[in-house]
């Protein structure tokens, strides 16, 4: 019997259809915008916002008024908090009971078995927290940038944007001409929001333990110690390519001293993997930089985060997968454990789809866009998909079905392939298990 | 205590090294050459038809004599049947026994307990035999475009690179004035061999079962089904989606006939995914099309066959498993089998491996020969790592850093990844069995 309730899955994709729903409709009402705004335009940011990408068609800061501005800033804060918004909605439902719990908690990331209600609590907690702190470290540098009532704003903006990973340009250069001490606060941010709330909470009560020295702190899950471990090897590695790859290069890295050469290749690295704040012209960046960008940002940040592409986990599954083959390992290693083989299937099936959706998206552009550089749109769908929302600055220059093309990969990217399809997924276990094949080459 | 007798693997890389060494100097001989001949165009050349690719930085009908062409076409015969020279080395090496004998097999895609020495017979004598019919096929129009001596000489070549999935241009268009007849005796060729030489072979046999009325022709096994079925729809698919993106377009389709624009389609979908005989001019591609054939060039042809790419095998395992993930299935199925999660290791690592030499091949291009199109050098890189041999009219433009990067592509495409690393692997099973790590989100 086919049950009509909806399950998680389908709870996420109505959710987010509704808010990016709402959202356009905020930001077309006249106290939100000056001039006009096409509903092209609003629906794309309205899914920006809500995607946590940050890729915008319009100048955020000329085109929306200071109420569309805050309007975008509550769309960004609900879209990164919405897995978490969905799962206290889960709670609430109580009578659902076990099961619809159980796969919220599975979606989300978290453990079976741990205390749902106080670990979202603190999560929350958390993640506001977070930002406050954001918004007051901001606050000197915008108000001495801005003036005190725009310089309030712009700090709140920026600190909701950072942990949200949704880098909206407000200055025409992007961030580039905040002080190193605000660009670091920036990064901060950026790489907590991305870190995924569980993570973020297990490394936090981890830290808390050991600095308040107990006797036995909270040990760290697989999960967590691989998203650390990757994150860490990607920022550093990326940003010494980044560095080395520009260095010497007039308008981008080639001007600056060392220190600043340092900084922004840091600060690229960081945000490209999901935050799509700029403090360079991205039009200038030599085409090796570009791949290696949309490298990382097709990797993305950890699950259960604000970030998007395949995620930390799934390039160590990978990774683990093609050294165990290499060196002959039966089973796949990772951090001390045996990945299964329903792992390996779900690893398998990010990387086909997220190709897909990337190499789909770029074609589709080719088609609504073709007089663009290949490059570069390959780029905005790698960008749009992966929610990471860096761009050649071409947004504003695509035709209305482009827009549109990112439109769908950014509502793909976010509320994730996988939960869009599980929620057609007829919940049937398999019967007949069938004779393995193993005389059989791949490759 | 490590060996220091080579592996099957090692014996494959030192071959075809070896047979890439010979062929440049052959080359080089002012014999087999007019004017001059530097030595990264002879190496790229010969490297080019080893791998069975068909990417030339020289114009091979103006720059070799015919003793030089007729060298060209020895290298792509014995790259084409290398693995079974190989094979047969192996099964002469006699003393090395039931080992060495199962390693080979496995490499070449051969079921364990098989006839090998009656097998690599059979298949050779079919190769030699379907060549040599597409040479008698192939020789009233050569003769009659060409003239005698000149027509014998193509009608050998032209069924040669045809079967070796190696299409050298002897025309400044490509084989575009050939006749119909003769075009489809090339995709008959280059589809014969890029099927797989255990799946000709297989094939073979059941036709000639069915045929003969046998009770109980020789079964298909899973190899063989899924290799055809899928180059079957890569095919067909591919055929539409070609036809569909240049029916209009001046300069490729545009001005032709609907029956010329159909033909051309069929014959550019089939060489692309290996063979590299240019019938139109791919510098007048669409984008949407060159990503196309990018794509139908990464998933390549059959394993143990003249073709590169990952292999029908690996894009059917990937479907198969994401299929499984989405319909909830707990086992990856694959006509009527269930796939061993050694095979998923193997598929996980062939993509991740393929992904990273086309990255990095394309970056290393960006880096070499920046002022070249993007799409133009990433076309080129997964041309040469998937030994496909097309070209945007761009590898004699290329810097030498740029045509080492080639070599170096076809080279690791060709002797395949998984082959050249195996060949480093220390031969240990895993002992200790890690407990499974399940709760964890991969995507
Ligand atoms: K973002
Ligand atoms: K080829």
């Amino acid at each position: 019997m086919p049950r009509l309730t909806p399950r998680p899955a389908q709870w996420l994709i109505l959710g987010v259809l509704a808010l990016v729903l709402l959202g356009t409709l905020g930001l077309l009402q006249p106290a939100a915008h000056r001039g006009t705004l096409a509903w092209m335009d609003a629906l794309l940011l309205a899914t920006s916002a809500v995607c946590t990408t940050g890729l915008s068609s319009v100048n955020v800061a000329e085109v929306l008024t200071p109420a569309g501005q805050l309007w975008l800033a509550a769309l960004i804060e609900f879209g990164a908090l919405a897995l978490l918004v969905l799962a206290f909605g889960f709670v609430g439902l109580g009578r659902r009971g076990v099961v619809a719990r159980t796969r919220a908690s599975r979606e989300l990331g978290i453990g079976a078995g741990q205390d749902f209600r106080g670990l979202l609590r603190r999560v929350l907690a958390l993640a506001l927290g977070i930002q406050l702190l954001g918004f007051l470290l901001l606050l000197p540098d915008m108000v001495e940038l801005e003036g005190a009532a725009t310089g309030t704003r712009y700090a709140l903006l920026h600190s909701v944007m950072a942990f949200g990973n949704a880098g909206f340009g407000f200055w025409s250069d992007g961030v580039a001409r905040l002080p190193a001490p605000s660009l670091l606060v920036l990064m901060a941010l950026v790489v907590l929001g991305g870190i995924g709330f569980v993570t973020l909470d297990e490394t936090e009560r981890h830290l808390r333990g050991r600095w308040g020295r107990a006797i036995r702190p909270p040990r760290l899950s697989t999960q967590t110690k691989v998203g650390l471990n990757i994150t860490g090897i990607l920022l550093l590695g990326g940003a010494i390519l980044f560095a080395a790859l520009e260095w010497q290069r007039p308008g981008t890295l080639g001007e600056l001293g060392w220190r600043d050469k340092l900084l922004h290749a840091a600060f690229q690295t960081t945000v490209a993997r999901s935050a799509g704040f700029a403090t360079l012209d991205y039009g200038q960046l030599a085409a090796p930089t570009l791949l290696l960008i949309m490298a990382l940002m097709f990797v993305g940040g950890n699950s259960g985060s604000t970030a998007g592409g395949i995620k930390t986990t799934t390039l160590a599954v990978l990774l683990a997968a093609t050294r165990a083959v290499l060196t002959g390992l039966s089973d796949v290693e990772l951090s001390g454990r045996r990945v299964s083989g329903t792992l390996l299937m779900r690893a398998l099936t990010v990387v086909t789809l997220a190709l897909l959706a990337v190499g789909g998206g770029t074609l589709a552009l080719m088609l609504t866009d073709g007089e663009q550089r290949s490059l570069a749109l390959a780029f905005e769908a790698v960008s749009a998909f992966t929610t990471s929302g860096l761009s050649v600055n071409l947004t504003g220059q695509l035709s209305d079905a482009g827009k549109a093309v990112l439109v769908l990969l950014m509502f793909l990217g976010r509320v994730g392939f996988l939960s869009l399809l599980l929620a057609f997924r007829p919940a049937q276990p398999s019967y007949v298990r069938l004779p393995e094949e193993k005389e059989f080459t791949v490759g």
